[in-house]
């Protein structure tokens, strides 16, 4: 038996997100069962991060162990064949057996993008968020040095998780532009229940001046999910990778 | 009476082309349709440029005469709430009665974009068109060269087109990249039927040492649609602008 780690890029728009539920096509199922035809056995995949509905990935991560002889790194081009052209494999390789893709130290990379222009833009609808008003990208900017750090992100928290320890590391929190398109780029050691759109929504209503950058500090401080900006709409986020620490990844 | 520009954008995924046609969902077809219902009148539209099925537009042209008191310049945000989310006017505005958009001097510029990659991006798939082995950009910038200024691009017209002059200007023809999409850039008076297209095709081949950079001057002469590259897939095309000649345009 061996333990398959994959590396999952989908575009989540036409998916109720990732964990397997009865009625709804998620990405778990469409793998689960992809994978159980592929490789003539009932496979369960782990995925390290349960990604909302219409929340996209390029680099989440899926584990699951089979007794199939194909070699691990083949399987992406394998899997490939048979999934839908939203999904995509972009690696496959064997880990150790004891590798859990939630139960060890990440550091994950989100970003939510946002469409700042006078019109909406087809080709960008379902991965961006559309904002008509201009947005002050350096009051945004100095909004996000205060995110930065170790910090009780209580107040970034949706209600509903049922995380306890709610102390999180924000690594880097970079907002980018690229002509009319803004990214907000984050990296840290986890992230709670809707952080990363709570974080935008928060972000957004500083760079609106619906809210000073300073206060940003004070609503950390709050520990209280009401004193942040909305949560920003699923389609414009991405989980762009995580990176697990090299020994707990095995040799293949 | 009035005529009205409108400068439109659209994701060409889901429609068949431009132009109606009696049992197929097209732009043209959902413009009328949206117009007539919002002016109360029978409204038909000219378009500029009647794009292919699946090929997308940042800046499509379209032009109709109305009786309807509406200003001009606010009939985009008015149609935009009645469009599907594909479909978006960008400007609308009061042109020349004489104003047509097909026949006067123009310069289109068009984008055809390669998503150059070990593993396809879903979230690009229906805006890029994916090719696995690395394109030699250096060379397909060479070939590009040759195609840049005046020629007889009969070789780049496919058949079934009834154009009689196949004489076209190219004026630029830019090979950029950024991360692993590669954007060829192309902008001229003119252009015969999949003749965008047919030089995409043309450079991948360039790209893929199928075809010598050198080698698209005699294709050019040969003036013979065999000796091109193939027509490259319609999904990674889009018609970005149409610039008119100001005083073809009128005052509103």
């Amino acid at each position: 038996m061996k333990r398959v780690k994959l590396t999952v890029a989908y575009d989540g728009t036409n998916y109720c997100g990732w964990q397997i539920q009865p009625t709804a096509i998620t990405i778990e199922k469409v793998l689960n069962q992809e994978l159980s035809r592929l490789l003539k056995e009932d496979i369960t995949v782990i995925g390290a991060s349960r990604t909302d509905s219409g929340v996209h990935a390029l680099g989440n991560v899926a584990v699951f162990d089979t007794e199939a002889r194909i070699p691990a790194e083949k399987i992406s081009y394998a899997l490939n064949q048979h999934l839908p052209e939203d999904i995509v494999i972009r690696k496959s390789e064997e880990v150790a057996p004891d590798f859990h893709p939630r139960y060890c130290d990440t550091v994950k990379t989100y970003e939510y993008k946002i469409l700042n222009a006078p019109f909406p833009d087809p080709m960008k609808r379902m991965y961006t968020h559309f904002v008509h008003r201009p947005l002050d990208v350096e009051a945004m900017r100095k909004a996000a040095s205060y995110i930065l750090g170790e910090h009780d992100f209580l107040s970034f928290c949706s209600a509903g998780s049922q995380v306890k320890e709610t102390v999180r590391t924000i690594y880097s929190l970079d907002v980018l532009t690229d002509g009319e398109v803004i990214t907000i780029r984050i990296r840290g050691n986890g992230f709670l229940y809707n952080m990363v759109r709570i974080i935008a929504g928060t972000l957004m209503h500083v760079g609106g001046h619906l809210m000073e950058p300073e206060q940003v500090a004070a609503i950390i401080e709050a520990k209280d999910r009401s004193k942040a900006g909305p949560t920003a709409p699923a389609k414009g986020l991405t989980l762009v990778k995580i990176e697990y620490p090299q020994s707990k990844e095995g040799e293949s």
